[in-house]
């Protein structure tokens, strides 16, 4: 299944994708939170879509979408996990995952401006293969790691490079600021994706191509991730786990390119379809 | 006024502090969250307690006390923000606040227990006063800030220093473990705190005190952090900023002290009760 929510911001309803086309489902009652990810929603939601078959209401084209998920408890994030992606910043190949967090109040619509903050100058880009969390996880094993998978969404985890490296201590003033974290536009529950180290993720910055890479390329793949995070704090249904990003991010080049207000950036991955950001000065 | 929550972990009741003695408040409705906080929750919960003197019922005896404010969507800390603790880490004075988030997952009672994570061996404590935000803050003012604010808790930031500093990568390993943010044992309200930059704070381990603090000695000041934390990421009502720990923690000390099994905690901080916390071995 594809679960999308639509509608505006923080009043989002919850849907279905099916044959590219968005359905309504806000008569299951809920949002696609710890509580629905937690409680079996995921058999509800396609029982309920199941039973309607050729009568759920088609979401008028040109609605909104927002994240697929609603406001986590966490947003965690895997740093330098692509070993194009750690050379190109002038990184080591880390010897564990770097792991860190982003502010959930960053989560954003896959189709929402970027909104670039005050006193930035180095706002960039990351396409990522992001991991929903759907039950509780503390002390999980690799091989139980995927039982606790309700899906993977696309993310573009949108990073200032000054706030996180030039501002002093963790990178998390440049990782959270508002709109920072485009998700969607779909969750693709874990049945969809054939072979999760075997998925293309590409960003383009007005149609120019940025990124091109695999996730045949992780460093540490994703139930090793599941695993190792869940030993430093337990995961709840709904949270969400950012993979890394491939080489390609601004940052990367000589001299470094940021985005700027116009700019358009596209992404997408194999399976999780492509979100597309207009960049914004603020205030927007 | 002071605001409790009481009864079993993740079943929560709202209550108010009076006297000294815990009254239950929970007719009101709701919790103690964004919600709460963001739709003038404590004006109607001091209309409430007026309105049911000496009706209210008495919180038994013996009840445990949770966190005083529920899961919030953030739990920012300050790092390095006494200058005397600064020192015995080894570290410089930052030229500007060092920010870091502790995972929601690891907010807990103040008389509970804090669970030694498995594989730890370095375990330590951190007493800091803690601000409640009480309406979005975004890119405020430093003579704004305070406007922003429901009020104050006690806060241990307990910390595992092996996984904050030795495993690669930001803090967030060290800091996020399950049980680490002991918070309470209540909010008090902004008015409670007759002067927020002289505020004592200690903290104790097996009855020997180790640290014995005041927010005089702040290098960033409760406005200044507020103001500063919200020119990064938009805070939410019911949010925690923790201001940081004076000296006197486990890792200052050589050779290093750190948790074991058995051990007691306690601390406090004028105006904001004291808490107590038994050291556990994983599985509790």
């Amino acid at each position: 299944m594809k679960l999308i929510r639509y509608g505006d911001l923080g009043r989002e309803k919850i849907g279905v994708q099916l044959d590219g086309v968005n359905y309504d489902v806000s008569a299951l009652g809920g949002d696609y939170d710890e509580n629905f990810f937690g409680n079996s929603g995921l058999a509800r939601l396609e029982e309920f879509v199941k039973a309607n078959a050729g009568r759920l209401i088609v979401v008028p084209e040109g609605t909104r979408l927002g994240s697929p998920i609603a406001r986590p408890s966490k947003i965690l994030c895997i740093g330098l996990n692509y070993r194009d992606h750690a050379a190109e910043t002038g990184a080591a190949i880390p010897a564990e995952p770097i792991l860190f967090m982003k502010s959930t109040t960053s989560l954003s619509g896959p189709y929402d401006d970027i909104i670039v903050p005050k006193n930035s100058t180095k706002t960039d880009w990351e396409v990522e293969f992001g991991i929903v969390i759907s039950k509780r996880a503390s002390y999980v094993t690799e091989a139980d790691a995927l039982d606790h998978v309700a899906g993977y969404v696309l993310h573009n985890d949108v990073s200032e490079r000054a706030f996180q490296l030039e501002r002093g201590g963790t990178w998390d003033k440049g990782k959270g600021c508002d709109t920072f974290a485009p998700i969607g536009p779909f969750l693709a529950t874990k049945e969809e994706i054939a072979d999760i180290n075997n998925v293309r993720l590409w960003l383009s910055v007005n149609g120019k191509m940025y990124q091109d890479g695999s996730t045949r390329d992780l460093i540490f793949s994703v139930p090793f991730i599941i695993s190792y995070v869940s030993q430093f704090m337990t995961l709840l249904p709904g949270d969400v786990i950012s993979t890394g990003t491939p080489a390609g991010v601004g940052l990367g080049f000589n001299p470094p390119i940021y985005l700027k207000p116009g700019d358009v950036v596209e992404l997408g991955a194999d399976g999780l379809g492509s979100s597309r950001q207009i960049v914004k000065a603020y205030p927007a």
